[in-house]
């Protein structure tokens, strides 16, 4: 899809004010932004990892359990983490297993659960894949350093509201 | 899935900084931060407009038909504006069709288009559900004015620059 010609967050927030003034116009251009840029972000993420056989979201997968102490996560958790629902948590796992980067193996603490265990290969991939992203800024380079924590800091206020953490 | 015990991003940008050091971990840490962010407001989004039986994005493809001046798109042109596939386009006219908020009709412009065409339910279902995300910020309420502005313009450089429309 190309780009579209005029901005459709401005054009929405143009048809809000008309309709209903300022005041509900401005959080719904603030939303409609988010909900833009992590399109636009993910597509952009995806493409950087694509030569290593990856998408981003199966890069998180990876990330994430390179940085447990056995290299293993429940399924399970691994979801809760990555705020994906199980069924998405498992085709992410058995597609990163069909390239090799995972083994899935029945938990010994809980005969139910099934681990997901990074491979030496599914490392490599990681740390490859890490150093072309953060070479790209995680197709961030457009905006400042201070552009980068004033979006961390304010979305960090959002999402304790939202209910992603507890403080 | 109930609320993470220790911010996410946080925790990440630890383990990036003690990895990378601090300069990649900024990027990160924004990106991550967008991407969790729009994970819990479209949930906060979704649930605002189900007691109209309608999902988020369903609800911005009812808006949009309805700025239109017959109320009416070509269901790939609705998809382009929506960032969707087209495949995703059709399935989310399928679902507001069969509960009556719009019809399919061929284009008489075009014989192989689909128009998507708004009802008149359907605008009825789209200006309440509007009421309730005004009255709620659009899920955004815990941030100030400030903030929202913020968010707006610097996600409209990010956007710009990743392609999402021509200035």
């Amino acid at each position: 899809m190309g780009p579209l010609r005029i901005d459709p967050v401005a054009e929405a927030r143009r048809h809000w004010e008309e309709r209903y003034g300022d005041e509900p116009a401005r959080p719904m251009a603030a939303v409609t932004s988010i909900m833009r840029a992590q399109q636009v972000l993910l597509a952009r993420l995806n493409e950087l990892v694509k030569p290593y056989n990856l998408t981003f979201p199966r890069y998180e997968a990876l990330v994430l359990l390179s940085y447990t102490k056995h290299g293993e996560l429940p399924i399970g958790k691994l979801g809760e983490r990555l705020q994906v629902h199980r069924t998405s948590a498992s085709s992410i796992v058995a597609a990163l297993e069909q390239d090799g980067f995972v083994v899935r193996t029945p938990s010994t603490r809980d005969g139910r659960a099934t681990l997901a265990v990074i491979t030496e290969k599914g490392r490599a991939a990681a740390r490859a894949a890490t150093q072309d992203l953060n070479d790209a800024e995680f197709g961030l380079d457009a905006l400042t350093p201070d552009q980068h924590e004033l979006i961390t800091g304010t979305l960090r206020t959002l999402r304790l509201d939202a209910g992603d953490f507890v403080a």
